[in-house]
């Protein structure tokens, strides 16, 4: 037995809150690693595959709580992740001491300060730690985890955020988690916006997008964004492997934070502009590297 | 031996022109394959160097095309390029029929599409071919060389480019190689601003950035920028591996073209704003991650 803290590592009762696709795989490798995991989402079908593979289900994010070693939440919004911890049936209606309730939702770093501040004063503690690696890093357990929080909680918890992570790295304190999701995002932001301005000059130059891509994926132009969506780009494939909505409300969250640093990101900027225009024109539902198609339009 | 066309490639007479940091790696490892090369720089104290290692000089680059099976430039800005081949002493002034000329300057495609015009009209081949991969790739002999003009030409050219390239592809008719060469510069403009704003916003926000690059380097945000270029911006490493003057020319280059597409690129206009922003300062000799000092400051 692996006893640490209060709570035993080798067997923990897990309340899991949003069971979406990438909440969804998570919770099937908390399961897998032998773990009891009581589920609650908006729509109860959708967990419908994670109760057939023995998850337990609860009526509220209050009942998930009640008797929860740990509660981890994967929502959409930052105001779902209130609505979740602070609403009438919320987290924080039934929780105890020495809980610890674990925020994977990419959410606003001042959000994550205030619920750690808030669990502080009922005993327990939090972390935030919210991922990237998409679907495909949820569904193999190799997700990358930011995390904020108490240093002491993270060690305590880090065998447990091994069921699903791989490269699991401590930020500092609370906030620093989501402050580390919104670096993350604003290089991915920008670095779009010169994928598909590199291709769509290179297709109105009359060259042979494909083999351009041949000549400078490897080199000092190269990028995750550049081998992985420009392909998805040149064949007109929008499925969402992550969502403009979603895209939007991150950027959306680290232009917020800036402006309270007085920090100016005029590249930032321009996406967020440029993927508001794109939900605006109905395109939320597609994969970011839809963004191609307002240069192509 | 293995003659193709009317060149002997085994052993080729080559003319140089321009013998900066690139260009000496790339005459270095032509004499090594066993070539006879001429050079000709502006300042020929920057080639003594390679006339110790076996290169002849020249006085000026009709000098130098006037033996020469193969003529290569590699200098500066479009400006010098037109000077090294229509100028009073330039290479059009005394080359022949059957000669080929090889521009390795990052230079603009209208330009390219004119020296092939008018080297067809003299019986002459022309290639341009843009390199990308720096000095280190220079001096490996591993730079990626993207290729414009007669595909014959180029095909039979090809053994003598992979003495110092390696990624080598063949992009289409003349200007091909300075259209592709402009979306790799387009990629990395305004990935940069991405780069220097994910680590601003994360040391502004009381990150620590070099565990912020831990988390986001080898996810999707990650880009060779952000590996190569990020901890020199932390450590305050300004040093040039790409001058800022050569890629605001770039820069200024693509926009021009884009403009004549009818193309609106904002992404690259807030790069090239930012970058003559930092030339106007007197930051022009310095290197490209120099851009993180118009966060900093």
């Amino acid at each position: 037995m692996n006893k640490k803290g209060g709570v035993d590592m080798d067997k923990l009762s897990i309340g899991f809150i949003g069971t979406g696709v990438m909440g969804g795989s998570i919770v099937k490798h908390l399961l897998a690693a032998g773990h009891k995991v009581t589920v609650y989402t908006r729509s109860k079908h959708k967990a419908m595959p994670l109760i057939e593979a023995g998850a337990n289900w609860a009526d509220t994010p209050a009942q998930v709580a009640k008797s929860a070693d740990v509660v981890m939440t994967m929502v959409g919004y930052p105001s779902d992740v209130e609505e979740v911890y602070y609403g009438d049936e919320g987290i924080f209606q039934s929780c105890k001491e020495g809980q610890i309730v674990i925020d994977l939702t990419t959410s606003s770093p001042s959000l994550a300060k205030r619920i750690a501040k808030d669990a502080a004063e009922k005993g327990m503690s939090s972390l935030d730690a919210p991922v990237s690696g998409g679907d495909i890093g949820a569904q193999n357990g190799t997700l990358s985890i930011m995390c904020g929080g108490d240093e002491k909680t993270f060690e305590h918890m880090l065998p447990l955020l091994q069921v699903f992570g791989k490269q699991i790295v401590y930020q500092g304190e609370a906030g620093a988690g989501q402050h580390t999701k919104m670096s993350n995002q604003i290089a991915i932001a920008t670095n779009m916006i010169g994928v598909c301005e590199a291709l769509i000059y290179a297709k109105r130059a009359g060259l042979d997008a494909n083999k351009v891509l041949q000549s400078i994926s490897s080199g000092a132009a190269g990028s995750w964004s550049l081998s992985n969506l420009s392909p998805r780009m040149l064949k007109g494939d929008f499925e969402p492997g992550f969502f403009v909505k979603h895209f939007l409300k991150d950027m959306k969250i680290a232009l917020k934070e800036a402006e309270e640093m007085s920090l100016p990101l005029p590249g930032l900027r321009l996406a967020k502009e440029m993927y508001e225009e794109l939900v605006n024109d109905g395109y939320g539902d597609k994969g970011t590297q839809v963004l191609f198609q307002s240069y192509e339009r």
